[in-house]
């Protein structure tokens, strides 16, 4: 497989994309964007006995001093006090602001890591190595950094550009089929959202997805950073264009928290939420219901959850009235004009919206 | 009092310092810089009975909806800690992004709420009124935002650039003679880095400083907030320039660290931290005895520490290396050419540094 690399445009915070198989331990290139000799890497203990060993002996070989810091598995973990461990473990190795972070893992560690960097000292140089699906095709690439809440997933962050993202398709192959079904949801964003072409190129591909070949992995992985790079590079800090990539999300968001993080992925979340925002977007007129149907037989298809746990309408309501999204009290959300064209609205109607959450059938 | 505006130059994070008589309350001017009509408004319980009534209900003359979190007064509340309960009370009250938070208080306050602003849903923006000398001359200016870690000060923080800084004078005049004496400590310092002129004048005029003139503490404030401007706008980040502002300050944090945060003022430990700075710079060969003497006499007039407290060279090396202007381990200081002129330097003799610390007097 040929090695990709994109671009994320962004002034002085460019940075590159590289995509390919077996180069998670490429040391020359990790090394070709670090300001001194030293990195720090985060992980988590599901993650280090597969790929730590491989990736800190590369490093070494080139003379770079490394500390590996592993973290507990889960979302759970996404919190100020894991953080704080990573600080103190840096502190007592008195890393100072040359040093740079490398995130391997997925989207927590992802997340965590660059909050880290972007806090430790006022901020410091990381790297984005995503291990899983999710990580690879949204939360590694964009600089959004965040902890979570106990009131709210990803309430507290920054944004804050990694230097470098190695997406090595290799390492899904270990991914559990639910966590691959999870990156996946993001993929099929990308094609609700703003991609027609790939949307139906995923609905001819998705059983080689699921089946985890990877030559339609790396096309899928290589499409949705494009997809991301585009948006992130025409808007940085999500004051317009980047929005749209929260399709399902607001709902999503409200589904994690009430169930507790970790109970359902991220990804399974989004895919009940997009469901969600796609049944509004034709409850309103704007998509045809077999728009919907497609939707829901694509999400089918790749393993996920099309039916939203049913809490009832009035606790999804309040739960979304603390999403990042509200803007001067007014809840926005992106809704679809048809599929592969995704729009910002604080216009829909709440009627509509409150009867879409109503029609939740019942849990079994 | 004439009201005078300066302006901190960066492109599209531009703004003003507003520094006059009586304009804490100046709603106009604040309501300008908000992007929405809700504020909340960080203080401590020593400076809410002085200022926090008038500002609300300024604000809410003019239609601004006002959130008021009152935290612990003292540095050892700088902490996640307490940064946690002010984002608990702004996620219940269900604040978004176009909140604007506006830090009433001094550096603690100033530091704490900047980090909120930083890092609250990613980024929102807010606005400095400084009632302390040393937050208007020196933390409200900058974009420094930090809490403290158990293994440093401000080691965990982000660059995060105040929309407004409003220094009102007559706020002053509730200041402790302690407080005033350490916020006259930073206004030293820009003397002695960069401006031999107003070093001069601040010798013809401490006796009005100290003695709280209001014409004299706003010429004070007003020259050295252009200092701090000057620098700020040269180097954002502090990759260059902006280190000079640390003159004093790598010694300063190694005693605030061993005596524990809130036994000396900051301001304080900066003072005898410029001295031993000074010593160094003389004991090169770079500046004289007598420039160290006439920086001592003007810091002895101000109420300052001349001596720094004895607690061992080899702790002293120890706790600077912790320091974050260590770079690739290698600590670097800043040293004085001249009054008026300084300078950052990893090339420092570290026998004669050991031997500046080694000569501190034994505490009485």
């Amino acid at each position: 497989m040929q090695t990709q690399t994109l671009k994320v445009s962004l002034d002085a915070r460019s940075y590159p994309i590289v995509i390919g198989s077996g180069i998670i331990d490429d040391s020359k290139l990790i090394a070709a964007h670090l300001t001194s000799a030293r990195v720090v890497v985060v992980t988590n203990d599901t993650v280090a006995p597969l790929f730590l060993e491989r990736l800190e002996s590369s490093l070494r070989e080139v003379g770079v001093d490394v500390l590996a810091i592993k973290l507990p598995d889960g979302e759970q973990h996404k919190t100020w006090l894991t953080l704080n461990s990573v600080f103190d473990a840096m502190l007592a190795a008195r890393c100072d602001r040359t040093t740079t972070m490398i995130a391997l893992g997925g989207g927590v560690i992802g997340d965590l890591t660059g909050f880290a960097a972007a806090t430790y000292q006022r901020g410091i140089g990381y790297i984005q190595i995503p291990t899983t699906l999710l990580a690879q095709v949204d939360s590694s690439v964009g600089g959004k950094t965040a902890i979570n809440h106990p009131l709210g997933k990803n309430m507290i962050g920054a944004f804050h550009q990694p230097r470098l993202v190695i997406a090595d398709i290799a390492t899904l192959a270990t991914l559990p089929e639910r966590e691959l079904a999870a990156g996946l949801a993001e993929v099929i964003k990308y094609g609700a959202i703003m991609d027609a072409g790939f949307f139906a190129w995923l609905e001819d591909s998705m059983d080689r997805l699921v089946a985890c070949e990877p030559e339609a992995l790396a096309y899928a992985v290589e499409v949705s950073c494009r997809c991301k790079a585009q948006i992130v590079a025409a808007d940085e800090r999500e004051a317009g264009a980047r929005a749209l990539l929260n399709f399902g999300h607001t709902f999503g968001h409200a589904i994690e928290t009430e169930l507790g993080y970790g109970e359902w992925l991220h990804g399974e979340a989004v895919a009940a939420g997009m469901l969600l925002a796609a049944s509004l977007s034709a409850r309103q007129g704007e998509i045809s219901d077999q728009d919907v149907s497609r939707l829901a037989a694509l999400l089918n298809r790749a393993g996920l959850p099309t039916k939203a746990p049913a809490f009832g309408a009035k606790r999804y309501l309040e739960l979304m009235g603390h999403d990042k999204k509200v803007h001067q009290g007014k809840l926005r959300l992106v809704l679809l004009k048809a599929i592969g064209q995704a729009y910002l609205s604080a216009e829909f109607s709440e009627e509509e919206l409150t009867r879409v959450l109503q029609d939740i059938p019942a849990d079994d």
